[in-house]
């Protein structure tokens, strides 16, 4: 039988890794979501710091910066490189067996999976940066609202240059819920119960 | 205790309408839909055709089109009349009783309503063309496919100018659910359970 796949996309500050932590819970089955950052940092011999820092969030090459960007012999950039071995750890993480994989534009990625779903979590400005202030500290409105869009923006910079379609496009997932009007428990429900379709 | 609203908005070949009537039916609440048309009519004395082709397809004012729109003494262009009284109709609606509320802004009229639920039912191009063909009949996907894009251009151009947000972002709804994917059975099922919670 095929493996059951459930991809996560989320916004920053919308619990979505946490839905994702849950959903693998209810389901029995793993989540991956930093734990792919060690293995690409071992096949790569990359930085942990590095590898997290560009996994998710490398920045599309601008005109100026193109021509600064270390490359190996077969053309590539290290970004390139390390997105390379992303895609074929996820690819064999799929392979193995069921889970939950969590951003990486894993949804992308296993798009052909037969037995996927693709889910995004999003949420109203305010519930993200009420989760952004419990989880990273500081009360500054401000400075959450700053941290969202930035780490948001380098999501969808990162995620539109490697698969060509647009972060956070409905018509990418299987379904998408908004976690601040529906609560994280009512996420993890439809997750599993819309995985119980596949 | 509130009445819950349940909006559907859907893409033309989705089978939202559909799922809303099952919703309605499963929850034991009214659905409105078509009915909609015929409170506008009776309320504004315009034929039903004319309700129905304005109430969510009316197109934006071009800058050439402007100038030859007939007005009321208000300076409202018909348009405009009929998109306030089926505005009054909606809110009416969600007074009255829980139901559930298919098209027309709906999701915009009611965002601030406390007990919503905004939904959006997408699909797949190829399943939508299947279902085009199955209730218009044809079999020439070309012929599916050209209405399918003008009958979504015509709804996102009016829900774009009466509700200042963009149709179809997934930002203005509480779940957003890709029926070719998850199949109606299981969108009616996530929807229905999503209600719970309200």
């Amino acid at each position: 039988m095929e493996n059951k796949i459930i991809t996560i996309s989320r916004e920053f500050g919308s619990g979505g890794r946490y839905i994702g932590k849950l959903v693998g819970e209810r389901l029995g089955i793993p989540v991956y979501d930093k734990e792919i950052i060690a293995k690409v940092a071992e096949q790569t011999g990359l930085a942990k710091e590095f590898v997290e820092s560009k996994g998710e969030y490398s920045p599309s090459k601008s005109m100026f910066a193109y021509g600064f960007v270390v490359r190996n012999n077969l053309g590539e950039s290290l970004e390139d490189y390390l997105h390379s071995i992303q895609r074929k750890i996820i690819l064999e993480l799929a392979e193995e067996s069921s889970c939950v994989i969590v951003g990486r534009c894993a949804d992308y990625i296993l798009k052909d999976h037969p037995k996927r779903l693709n889910v995004f979590i999003y949420s109203t400005p305010e519930d993200k940066i009420k989760r952004i202030q419990t989880y990273l500290g500081g009360d500054n409105d401000a400075d959450a609202k700053r941290k969202m869009r930035e780490m948001d923006k380098k999501r969808s910079i990162n995620y539109n240059y490697y698969t060509d379609q647009k972060w956070g496009d409905v018509r990418n997932y299987s379904l998408a819920l908004n976690s601040g009007e529906l609560g994280l428990d009512a996420c993890v429900d439809l997750i599993v119960r819309a995985a119980e379709e596949l």
